[in-house]
Formats: structure tokens, C-alpha cells, sequence
């Protein structure tokens, strides 16, 4: 079956009618009814930018988890944390975690670094050229900033690392980006600060590409685990032995051993996360707020670590470090997307940091929640009782 | 500040005057309009199994990609590609490449292997012990396998494998769940399986727990790219010298070089996929299509496969080795999913493989939209164009 | 400077003046003295199959670390392990673990897994094509397995596992292999294999190679640790809280606090071993024994697991997945080597168990040693008295 | 069997007198003969400092390949390279790739960078402090170098690296170590500089330790092989396609083509080396020159890259991203090892990069000639002629 293109020469006319004559054509192509789709109180005139040949929307059962307890350096106090979801037990099994962390006095958060990247590739004649370009690149770095950041008003050049291989090198760029996640603004620059370097001629450059997978972009790396991609944030807290048994049914102890396993599990298995499911609530925060939801890839890699104390309790943390967040630019202004940020109070400028340490405290919550009902068996009957949508 | 507790003792009440009442509520405590998240056409009452203290929805925005060609077993002929997403450019790069694979004839699919797993650890006294359970696991096979398919109609135990370290044994439980992503099923099939073999009260066994990091449910790990989780899915296409030129102002030579590098990247880097943004269009369809998009975590992770041909031809595949997809359950029964679903003729039985064909058909388009982009430095000036809302 | 080559045309001739007549061109041709390397008792006429252009010796020191005390079910007893090191402080550190579990009552060892292997790649027109070839890889089992095992006398293939990306298929042949290493005993086995299958004419198949990096010889593999090549084997011991005490001034709380911190490390570092030095041991039992050094690329990953018990005794194992040990074949039969086996009775047929659970054992002990020596902080300082020639 | 305690008391005797005794004793012990490991022509009284209970040696058969022709920055002309080893084919297949390298004009290398590594961790009580602390280490780096360069007169720390987890930081100091490999060194001097940063008491430091394997000494890491530890070093060469035909019976693109399958089992098999058998040649090397061998774990880890050229020449390069070497000190100045170090005028002050070229120019021919042997199917047949011992 050959199917009619879709109007899409016109991509800037982002009206209800086009977006009506879309659905139109793929119903009539395909027999499937386009009615909620074509449900919307969004206004498709501010969706370019966002994604071109709109058609409609798909809408994404959103709730409140917590109140959450954040005892952290942007992020202080109380709050609800938006979540959007199809997975049943998702939303209870957070908010059992925030009731837990609230009652034990709060989630301390902490960024504790903070960078965006892009890392293009220059090949060389020989790797004596390559190395010695790379001491170049070392001795013009005020040059390359400057050129850089000629072309953003908010990103900033911090650093560049050097990976090399044979006749090959990769420079990364590392930039803080303000209150945006920052990919395209990073590319931009350092399409800009490439382009100067370029017109240097340097000597024995054979070929140049702006990004050969050393960044790595939308796909979990070692180094973006090992170097921070995004913001690198820590969510702690230290949990009594008391109230672990009392909202947990479960003990520091148990925890701790079921941590050993674990670690060992996600040490054999080449899991590029030690912890139960961060992708859990960072995915439902990403689609209530706005964010880039593909990054996920990224995000959802980390670590976390438990001590049993003396007394019983115990003490535990998660450490996301890739954490591509923006409270401003991308999806963050659409209507739905700004109400969740605004929940928080997380929308706009010198909002970042405060989404960061957020999102944190809720893994950290998240994995208390689900540890607990594995150590106490009752995942699965929880599964049973909440999810009955999900074979 | 200490914040009210939503109404969620009534987590069965899924109405909408409850949801008015949880917006009511947050809008009181932090002052934040919830104007737009109030605005749906869905019913609250099919939202039991999909989320707890629903008050509300995200309205992600949604077009159609292609017509994309696939020339699947299970997918045959056009297709449009749902996908949600807030990320400019990316459903203009996705179609641009059907358009070139379409152009070309279609993109082949094929799903290689399926499997899903839950893999419960043994600790025993010694290593002996657990060497030893290993092999009556294995001449137990039959009864353990009667165990797990007890409690599910639709799936079946294929195998069991096993890993071992010192005294500790993780069985990886690999079921076939039918049309559905299935990690509750096998949660549930491999605890009944368990307790069966608990019952046979294995010797020196000192310890178990249903789950300890070797699945690896929710994040990505080798085991699952080496082994598979959910379908192992492949796209493959030989795109002729002529069309890369006309239609992506390329050549193979030049995808092919670029290829090169990208792989030398991603070893180094320790990238978990060697191809571009997997997840983008991985993402966008599990969004518009009701799939559990923190999935994306293990979704994400790949391999590519490029050949320059004598005549300068490009033969490229893509694989996906954990690519966790349903037609039924989750969120594929909500109304603007399903809608979505039903655009590819991908809701309800019998399905599943239909839908992970045309999204590893996706990929592939994706793939080498980017990849030309990058070889051309179009990249960043068509983000410039069509991204202005993505710093 | 132009060499003159060496006399090498005649590789079959292994005689003491063939060896001096090359010596002699060398220090003709370089002014280095060769006095040492050609003082040697080994008879030059065992060396065919060993070495080609055998020009003298290398004489490495040797010592015996011990006695061990070996609870294996190969290993009984009390062992003196023979080690070859020029690293000071190496000896000492492995009999000081050795005489801590031999108060201890001994080490427990125990090869839970045991496969040799060759990985050929077979490359098709599709995926499909591939697909298909593996289950009918599977339903020939049995004629594949007579083909290889036509081949060898002592080799006998146990299954076949399969590995996938897009049309590339790899076929990890697993043997068992007797009393030797057996890496070529079952390359040539796996030719054999691969000989009948291409006869076959696999539809589709489009390149063969016998070997394709998915073995992995000589390079650790995450496959290799996951999935066994060579020996998979454990030593295991609890130890007293009092004998910790007084042997090694350490306690189980101080080692375990330790072992948490070096898992981590280990994990973030990207580490193929989370234990401390396996190498060290290795290697020493390695050049002392004949072994293929080289190998100690692949048996020197490994795991370590500690358990802190209640009454503060400290439980520990490693696990060594790839230890590659022969004692047949190879340089087992050379004199020095021959003898150094024959002291722990581990030279000849049914002896390579033994052999592993002997190198496991003594792996363990030099763990404990070193960690100990790092939680007490003696460890910059033993080196200091007893590596004085290490700068 | 309960086995006597070895003279071991008087470990300072370094005496004929008693490596006899200590062998008596073990003969008298097991019945196993020590009449080989007690010949040899090397002086006790060398060995302080290099093994503890000396008892008398491994002779392992050593000869020459080559010579091989190097076009270094340190290493230039021809060299004869002393191999020890017990398996066969293995001089051999060296030598091969020499003669084709050789007639190809020589083999371009160059150390790219040069690193010595110790990692020590400190603890936290949150990650605030540890996060505080980390900009404290940037900012007194001039004092922490003082203190640890005053116990070291070649040593020299070049920088810090700091690696963050929760409350967890890990400092990796690099060094520079002249001609010593160097590990006891930085040791020493990483533990005068925090017994410096210890002394200016941290706010909130809860523990600390000198080594949690992030190091990681003695096993491979991912941190290793991206950022150097000893030497990083590139062997590079661009072969004719004739003399590829004429010496290897091959064609650079039957080499390129088994290169991108290799590549791609590499990457799917978890492997930390692309190419093919780097460990044969460097252990060889180590061996016989006096190297620490254990480092064969480190140093065995690399990447090669091929490229074909227009005209069917073959570029292709190594690179050793740890290869820990040393001209001075550890075993180097044995009798023997000391006689294959001045063969290539290696031994001493000054020669220690000169080392790592030759070195990573003997990977390279291994690599060709084994590649070469694959592609051309000799690889069997070749084994079954010159490795008869090898089963």
C-alpha cells in the first residue's frame, strides 16, 4: 500500500487547520480514528521549534509524588513532584519513598559538577602530529574559548579534554550552559571554536569531524559516567533504623545485604548502574516537565552506596552523573510542561540546579521504595494489586 | 514550607472531580496554575493500572514521520510514524531518511530473538553448594518451567541461564510474553518458579531474593545487549551511490569513513552503542505509542553496521538488541496511544513484532539522516533553522 | 645501523652450538655480552614446539611461597607454591595469606565451570539469512560436534553459544579439553567444524573467518568473565576474628569497610577485577609452571566478594573466570618448569584441576595479605624494606 | 600431609648455601627433584630486593626476532628483540611481521603520553564536604606536589584527577617516573601527600585510604586504557599493497575487511583490545628483559586502526595506552634480563621510552603477521608445524 505524503511542505503553518488536515490524511489512509489526538488546549502556535509537521498530542496521565523533603543548596523545603506515566505501582512506590525521607527529616541534594559537551575528531598524518597538536590546542585554549563563546551568551568554555588514539584525537568541550540543558548550543560553539582552530592549518591535519561518538550524545557512556555530562548530582540521607521498620517493614540490615548483591549483580552484568530503576522517575519527571525524554539514555545511568551504621541505620545515596536537565528552552515552555515546572518552581532562569537537585532526592526515594519491597517480598503482590494493566 | 498531603487515600477513585481536587489542592499550596494538565479528553476511569493520584495530563506534542518502506515479516509496505516530542528537528531528520530509504525500496527488518527476564539470585553455604544447584536447576528444568507458566496464559519459559560467582548463582529466567513488554508476567512466573524450587529446599542454600542487578530491568547493561531483553531487532538497507548523493548530498564513501571514526569513538569512549541517537526516534514512538518509556534506558543501547560496496553503494544496518515493546497492556490502551497504535495497524493481538519492526525501520532512517548531516556539516545549521526553541 | 640477520633458515636445528652461533651474531652485531643467557642445564633439543631461533634462557628467580593449605576436591593438603618474580615483596606478601589461612584451617576451592574456545564469524547476505543459519546451527548439533571432535582425542565440544548483530553471526564453540590449555587443540577443532558446516552451503552465507574477536585470546572480554574460558574457579575461607587480629593486625569490620570502598572504585573505574592484584600470583605460578604467560591477560580479571559476619569473622572469596592453565602440553614438559609442578604434584594427565584450585588458593591468599597491608597501612612501608631494588 | 616451614626466618640470607637448603627441604618434602631450578649462573647476593626465599630459577627459553626496523623519536635503526616464551609459532609469526615491516620501510612510533598512577580515596560525611574538598586539592596542588616530589628525586607529579561519587572522592595523582616503571615511587610520594593533606584536616574527612582500586595497578581499567598508565604509545605503518601480496600472501583489503568484523566482535564481546594478540609479543618482551610481567594485565589492553587507502595500501597503527616498562630497577638489572636490554640498548638511564618504541613496534608486527595468518587460513596449518607441544 503506497500512502499519500502528508502536507508537510508547509512546515511553518502551525495551525489547528493544518494540524486537522494531517490527521485528516492519516485517517483517511489508514482508517484509524485521530479523535483524541485532535484533543488539545495547547496552542500550536507556539510549538515551532518543538517538532515540525504538528499533528496533534498525545496526552500522558500525570500525578503528584510526595510531598518531597529537599534539604539541598538550590532546592529547599517541600515539595510535589510532578510525574507522567502509563505504569501503574510508579507513582504509589515514590511517594511510599517520600513519606519515608520526609519522616526522617528530608533529602539532603548536592550538584557537584556541572558540564555539556561535544567532542569532535581530528586526524592526523601520524600520531607524532597528533600529539603535537594536542599540546597546541593546550597552549591556544584562550583562543578557543574565545571563539567559542563568541557564539552564546550563556555557555562557557571550561575546559577541554584530550582522548587520543594512533593518529586520532578527540578534543572534548566542556561548557556550562546556564539554565539550558545545552546540546545545540554547544554544538554550535564548538562548530565555531573548530572552525577558528581549522583556520589555523594545523600542521599534518588530514581530517576533521565535529562528532565521531566520544560525546557521547543520547546513548550511555563510560566517560559521560566517568566525566559528568549534564549535572553530576547527589541525593543522601541516613535513614533510622525505627522508621525503616515502621513505613518500610523492612531493616538497615536487610537493605545492606540485598546492596552487596546488587553491586555484585551489576558488577557481572556490565550494568552501567548499580541502583534498582532511576529511569523509573526520571522519565516520568522528564515528560511531566518538559525535558528532552530521549536523554533518558544518558540519565539513567549511575551509582549508588549504602553503609549499615553501628546503631542500625543506615545510610545511602545515588549520584546521577549525567543529568540533562533545562528550566528553560526546549519543551519547557509548552503550556502543560511550565504548569509542572511551576509546581515546583523550577521554571525559567536560575532554575537548573533546583530541577537538578529534585530529581535526586526523587531516584534516591524511588530506590529506597523499591529495595524495600524486594527485601520484604512484596513486589510482586504489589505489582499485582496496582498494575493490573501491565502484563 | 510543609505542604498539604493530596487526596490519596482514594487512590481508587479515579474521577474527575478527584483529579480537580489534587490540581485544587497544589495550585493552593505553591500557587501554580494547572490550567492546561486539567484540560483532556480521556477517561479517568481507564486510568486504574496505568498511574495512582492521576490529576491530570501532559499534552506532548505529536506529528507523523515518513511514509517509511518496510519490508519486514511482520511489518510489509508504508507506514506513518507516530512520534512525541518537544526536540526540534528531529521528526524533519527522521522522515527526511524515510524518504531516502523509501526511495531505495525499504528498509528489511527482522526480529532475531526475544526474550524476558528476571533473574533471581541463589546464595549457598559454599561454592560448591551453588555449583552444585546449578546442575539440579538444569535436570530440573521441566518442573521449574511448570512452576513459572502456572500463572500466565501467555508466557512461556524458554530457558534458564546461569551465572556464577563464588557462592552466589544468578538464574536468568528468559520467557516469551506474547504481545505484551511482559516484566510484570516474568516478576511473577519466575517468583511462583521460585518458590517452587525453595520448596525442594535446595542444600546449603543460605539466602535468595527475586531480583539482584543481573536482569538488568531498567537501565542498561552487557548481559542484555550481548543476550537480548524484550525483541533483538535488525534494519538493514543498501542505499545506491546515486540516491545518497540526490537525496542526502552524500556519498558512501564518505558515510563510510565517518563510520570508521564513530566506531574507534564509541570503543573508546565506552559507549554502550555505536551508532548516532538510537533513542531519539526510539523515544518518540514509545511516547506517542503508550510503550514504558523509562525503557528507553535499555532500549537505547545498539549496534551499527556499515559496508562500502565496490560500486559505492552503502549497505547499513542497525540492531537493537533490548528493544522492550508492546501492542497490549500499559499505556497502549489509552486512547491517544492506542490512536497511535492504530495509525500503524499496531494495537492488540498479535502485533508486537509488527511494532518493533517498524521502529528498528525508524531507527535506521534516523541514523542515517544524522549521520549525513554530520558528513555534510548541515548539522548545526538545520538545528540553527528548525530548533530556535532548543538552546 | 643494518643487522645482519640471524641464522635462522635452519629453525629445525636445536642444538647448543645453533644457539651460540646466534648469540655470537648478535653481540657482533649489537657489542652486547651474552654470557648469562647462554649459561642454562635445559637440553635444547626438547625446545621444537616451544620456541623457534632458541638462543639461550632467560633465568628468572624462583622461590616457594607457603606451605598453602589447599581443602579443594582436586587440591588436598599442604602445598609449597613455587613462584618466579623478579617483583620484591611479592613472596613474602603471598605466604604471609598463606600462613593466615592455614591457621585458619584452610582455603576451600572449588572450578565450578571449565570451557575452552574458538568464536568464528559467519557473515551473511541478511539478518534473516543469519537468523536461520543459527537454528539450523542448533538442529546439527550433533554433526557439528562429531566433525570437531574427529580432530582431538582429549577435546570434546559441550555446546554452542550464538551471538548476533545484524547479518554477522559468531559461534562460540565451547570445549572441554583435558589435562591441556587447549587454545589450539580447539582452533583446530573448530576448523574442522567450520570445514563440514561451509560444506553445507549455508544459504546466504556470504564470508567465513575463523576468528573475529569474540573468543577473546589474549584480551580480557566481558564475555570471557561472564561465560568462562578455561577454568572458572574459587577459593573461599572464613576467617576468625582473632586470628585476623593477630596475624595480619586487621579486623573484618576494617576489611570490610575496605572491600566497599575498592568495589566501588572498581565499578566507576571500569575495572575488569574489583579484587587487588590476581597478577601478581598469576604470573609468578605462571612463568614458574610453564604456563602461557601471556594469558595472564585473561586470567587476571576476576571477582572478590566479602561478607562481614556477627561475630566479626571475616567470610571471603575470589573467583577466577578465565584462568587458562595446563599441566600437559605447552611449557609444562620444559625442566625447570616440569619440576616446579612436580612439587605440588600437579605435572601430567588428570592433574589441571589440582593445578587451578592450587593458583585460586594462593590467589586468595595474596589478597588478603595485600589488603591487609593496605587497611593497616603497612603497605608503603614493606615495600620500602623489601623492594628495595623497585624504584 | 603437613609440609615443614622453609628456611624462610633468614630471608636477608641470600646465599647458594641456602637456596639449596630451601630446595632440600621441598625435595625431601614432595620427592620432587630440583636439580634444573638449581642451576644457573646469576649471583644470589643480586636478588634483595627482588624475591624473598630465593631457592634458584625458571630457565625459559629465549631468542631473537628481528631484526625489526623503528622509526622512533628514541628508538631508530634496526634492533634484534629478545623474546622469551614457551609457545611455539610464536617467534615465528613476530619475525614475519618484522621482515614485512622492515622491507615496508619501518615502523613509525611515538609516546604520546606518560603517566604513573596512585589513587587514593577520602570519605566524606556528605558530599558537600567532598565536593568543597576536591576545590580545596585544585587549589593547594602546589603544596600537595611539594610534599609528595620531596620523597622521589626522578618522580614528578603532573597533575590530579578527581573522581566523584556521593560523599567519595578519589584523587588519581599522575606521575612522571624517569626510567623506573615507577609504581613504589608514587606510592611513596602520593603517601607524603596526603599525609600533608591529612595534616591540614579537611572539614568533614571520615576516612581515608591510600588505594581503592581506582588506581587500577595490576588489572586493566577502562580509566586506564582513556587516560594512560606508564607509557601510552603508537606503533604506526602504511604497507604497500605488493608487498603485502608478495610476504604475506594478502591484500590490504582482505585486511580491511577482516579488520571491520573484528572490530565489531571486539566491541560486542566487551573486549579491551581491538586488535588481536598484543599480550603474546609484550609478555614475550617483558620476560626477557626483567619487566614486572604481572603488568601484562595493564598493559595488554589497546587499539589498533586499519585504514585502506585508494591504491590498496593499508594504513594501520597500535596504540598501548598502558604499557608500564622500565630501563632501571625492578628486574632489569639481572644478569640475564640486563643481557637482552643491552641487545637493544635499552638498560639504564635514559632508555626507558626507547624500550616502549621498540616495544609497541614488536605489537604491531605481531598483529600483522597473526591478522595476516587468519585471512590467509595458514593459521592452523602454521600451528600444527611449529607449536607441536602445544595441545
Amino acid at each position: 500500500m503506497s500512502l499519500p505524503k502528508l502536507p508537510r511542505d508547509k512546515t511553518s503553518d502551525y495551525s489547528h487547520a493544518m494540524a486537522q488536515a494531517r490527521r485528516d490524511t492519516v485517517t483517511a489512509a489508514t482508517n484509524a480514528a485521530l479523535t483524541h489526538t485532535g484533543q488539545f488546549s495547547i496552542d500550536p502556535a507556539l510549538l515551532p521549534g518543538n517538532i515540525e509537521g504538528f499533528s496533534g498530542v498525545v496526552q500522558v496521565p500525570m500525578g503528584f509524588a510526595g510531598p518531597i523533603l529537599v534539604d539541598g543548596e538550590h532546592a529547599q523545603g517541600e515539595f510535589y513532584v510532578p510525574m507522567a506515566t502509563t505504569e501503574g505501582t510508579l507513582l504509589a512506590s515514590y511517594s511510599r519513598g517520600m513519606r519515608l525521607t520526609r519522616e526522617a527529616g528530608g533529602v539532603r541534594t548536592t550538584v557537584i559538577d556541572d558540564a555539556m559537551q561535544r567532542a569532535p575528531i581530528f586526524v592526523f598524518d601520524d600520531a607524532r602530529r597528533a600529539r603535537d597538536f594536542g599540546h597546541w590546542v593546550s597552549a591556544h585554549f584562550a583562543d578557543i574559548k574565545a571563539a567559542a563563546e563568541a557564539t552564546t551568551r550563556s555557555g562557557q568554555l571550561r575546559d577541554i579534554q584530550q582522548f587520543a588514539q594512533g593518529k586520532l584525537r578527540w578534543l572534548r568541550f566542556n561548557f556550562t550552559t546556564g539554565d539550558a540543558a545545552g546540546q545545540n548550543m554547544v554544538s554550535k560553539a564548538t562548530h565555531a571554536a573548530c572552525q577558528w582552530i581549522l583556520a589555523q592549518q594545523p600542521p599534518g591535519l588530514a581530517h576533521f569531524s565535529l562528532a565521531a561518538n566520544f560525546d557521547t550524545d543520547k546513548k550511555h557512556s563510560t566517560v559521560n559516567s566517568l566525566h559528568t555530562r549534564g549535572k553530576r548530582v547527589v541525593a543522601e540521607i541516613t535513614l533510622p533504623a525505627k522508621l525503616l521498620q515502621e513505613v518500610m517493614h523492612t531493616s538497615g540490615e536487610a537493605l545492606f545485604k540485598q546492596r552487596q548483591l546488587s553491586n555484585m549483580g551489576a558488577m557481572m552484568a556490565g550494568s552501567v548502574n548499580n541502583g534498582a530503576h532511576f529511569a523509573n522517575g526520571i522519565t516520568a519527571v522528564f515528560m511531566a516537565c518538559g525535558q528532552d525524554v530521549a536523554n533518558v539514555a544518558e540519565s539513567s545511568a549511575g551509582f549508588v552506596h549504602g553503609e549499615l551504621l553501628a546503631n542500625g541505620d543506615y545510610y545511602f545515596s545515588v549520584t546521577i552523573p549525567a543529568l540533562i536537565v533545562a528550566s528553560y528552552g526546549g519543551g519547557t515552555g509548552l503550556p502543560t510542561q511550565r504548569e509542572c515546572l511551576e509546581v515546583m518552581g523550577c521554571y525559567g532562569a536560575g532554575k537548573v540546579n533546583k530541577l537538578a537537585e529534585i530529581i535526586a532526592a526523587t531516584v534516591l526515594c524511588g530506590e529506597l521504595s523499591l529495595a524495600s519491597a524486594i527485601v520484604s517480598d512484596q513486589w510482586v503482590s504489589s505489582h499485582d494489586a496496582l498494575g493490573r494493566n501491565r502484563p
